[in-house]
């Protein structure tokens, strides 16, 4: 798997850095996707996705587009018009889900965390005894927050209390950085997308549903509500793969799902365990934070347990804002995210520390990001005269 | 734009070959979509496409996704459920295009040519006459029969006989191979993706509206059916971006615009102009037919006018099969499709010769794949005995 390419200098991006095997893939000479060549790696795509997200019979699929095109799944797939859906809202991400799940005729209902809090036990048993929802869904990691929901307590309570209910995670930011035991926590969907953790290019849409999501469509009323999205079109197609023959319904990226297919071979077959995966990466979001809190940085999470671990979301200190702080990481090489969620925009800034960055410590990102931020909290009070 | 970077050794791929320059922008080091550097790299993909597609004030959509995606875009913006489409069918796509629209609620006609043909003037006339169609469909080159159809007769007829009934040309095996005229035809959607003529890996749908296709969607009375392929989403991003200012709604394929873009710029500022490119497709696609027409082999296409330019269909010789002519051409390096349309699919094979392979003779594609035909027939029929 090694290459002697090495990708062009640059800055450490926010989101995620591509090891140089993921990008010489991305490279690959073209190659049509029904070759006897490609069926094999998109074959192993869809079994080592399963390995990642630790389920045997789990469904994954795999269709280029960006993780969004996950909701138009699930919303087209499994909810049908005039069924109600329930959405944990922990931040950004839940009005844009409801936005979607509305657009194909559902009737949502939101529970809304305040900014830096995660939706309570106790809240989403309420809501799940009061009314017959086909899907819950929430945001295993809200980018627009930092903020890490308990994956497992909502799985858990939701059967419980409603055991008809469709579990839906929307993993785009958490999928390789957080601990998802999709058999074990008995999710139902996991969406994500191959640009965060998975340590791949943007530009696929990874999906992975449990058989008793596929029988809920297979029983459905009426007809799936989109072409492009529609499960049953490409059912035969991820089966066919798997199973070491071509079939056609749309060109897969073919180049990208060589690019996954190193990402994830390094994932599930690379020098560490999958555990050890995850505990690498809370292990570099305790530094991350820790410096922060040295810093005197507030998180955007109100509480520790309930923050991610492949990111970090911080207010900038009083009296500092996006124009006295990112222009001076920048010219350090580090990149960092300014804020998203609606309410303090601009009141905060977001520091990638997923994949590479956490499990190789030998590249020494994280000793840079926070050597870096120390620097330049300092010079930025210094030139501003804040204390 | 040149650099060091030279793709692995590969056989010829019968759909495309992809410069070095393009796959090296595909291994780009990750950036963020938001990131200044990136603006004016998608800014400009924009403006290109509207060169490419000789237009001035047609509206670009780039969304992660394949080809097919542009379906999904015209069936759930431009039509409303109940609402009659006209699909016109010169082979495989017709049907599915045709199965799209349905899905999202549309009443669809179709007027299905005999194999190898293109649906008439007459035929177009007389059924825009006999009912109100909101959508006309036509797919420029059928890539399962090689039967190019006359687009700018179709665009004219349409408008004449029903001015409202909306243009829509499916290009994805035609865009950048072929000619196309979108304000001079007044088209008014045309529908591709990046794999093509458009000499970049796929992923990427890419798809051109009219400001009357946009102005039909702005007067819906119905909202839109889709939330990933809504324009209603994606216009804002688009114009964000070509206007020199980040905007979100859905992550684009960060690498794979870049490698657009390198694609796109050797397109519209190359050392050879559009004109140039179509007559080098012509050209290119005159020898390649010449010689199967020597070797004795029959086209799919009926007529030589309604012929592909960037790929040719023909049937195998009198006695031979697949599996007589495409491993012996894979031994020479030289890859090509089997059959795609399912009347003839064991029939006929169909070589790729557009982009590259057409444009620049000093790669030799054409001469390699004009003789290793030669060869393969002379070795298949002495092999099978067959004169």
């Amino acid at each position: 798997m090694s290459t002697q390419f090495k990708q062009a200098e640059h800055k450490i991006p926010g989101p995620i850095e591509v090891a140089d095997e993921v990008l010489y893939a991305n490279a690959h000479p073209s190659m049509s996707h029904v070759s006897p060549e490609f069926i094999p790696v998109f074959g192993e795509c869809i079994k080592m996705l399963r390995e990642t997200l630790l389920t045997k019979a789990g469904q994954p699929f795999l269709i280029a587009g960006s993780g969004t095109l996950g909701w138009d799944q699930v919303a087209s797939n499994l909810v049908e018009p005039g069924e109600e859906a329930l959405v944990l809202h922990s931040g950004y991400f839940g009005d844009s889900f409801a936005d979607c799940l509305e657009a194909y005729g559902a009737k949502v209902t939101q529970i809304k965390a305040p900014i830096g809090a995660a939706v309570t036990e106790a809240q989403i048993e309420k809501a799940l005894k009061r009314s017959k929802y086909k899907v819950l869904t929430f945001t295993h990691v809200d980018t627009s927050t930092g903020v890490l929901s308990n994956a497992k307590m909502i799985a858990q309570v939701s059967r419980r209390v409603s055991p008809d209910t469709l579990i839906i995670l929307d993993g785009v930011c958490a999928v390789a950085s957080e601990e998802i035991r999709f058999d074990d926590w008995d999710i139902d969907v996991v969406i994500s997308a191959t640009q965060k953790g998975l340590g791949t290019p943007p530009g696929l849409s990874v999906v992975l549903a449990s058989q008793y999501a596929l029988n809920v469509l297979e029983n459905r009323k009426t007809p799936v509500t989109s072409y492009y999205a529609s499960w049953k079109r490409w059912l035969p197609i991820m089966k066919a793969y798997e199973f070491g023959s071509a079939a056609y319904f749309a060109t897969p990226p073919v180049n990208l799902i060589y690019a996954f297919h190193v990402s994830l071979k390094s994932i599930t077959h690379g020098g560490i365990s999958l555990e050890e995966r995850f505990h690498l990466h809370r292990e570099a979001s305790k530094r991350v934070k820790q410096a922060a809190f040295d810093l005197g940085l507030k998180q955007v999470p109100l509480d520790l347990d309930y923050s991610a671990n492949g990111m970090t979301a911080l207010y900038y200190p009083e009296g500092l804002d996006a124009d006295d702080i990112i222009p001076l990481l920048m010219k350090k090489d580090i990149v960092i995210a300014g804020g998203l969620h609606k309410d303090i925009k601009g009141k905060y800034f977001r520091i990638g520390h997923m994949g590479l960055t956490a499990v190789d410590g030998s590249r020494g990102d994280l000793d840079k990001i926070i050597q870096g931020l120390q620097e330049t909290i300092r010079e930025a009070k210094a030139a501003k005269g804040v204390q």
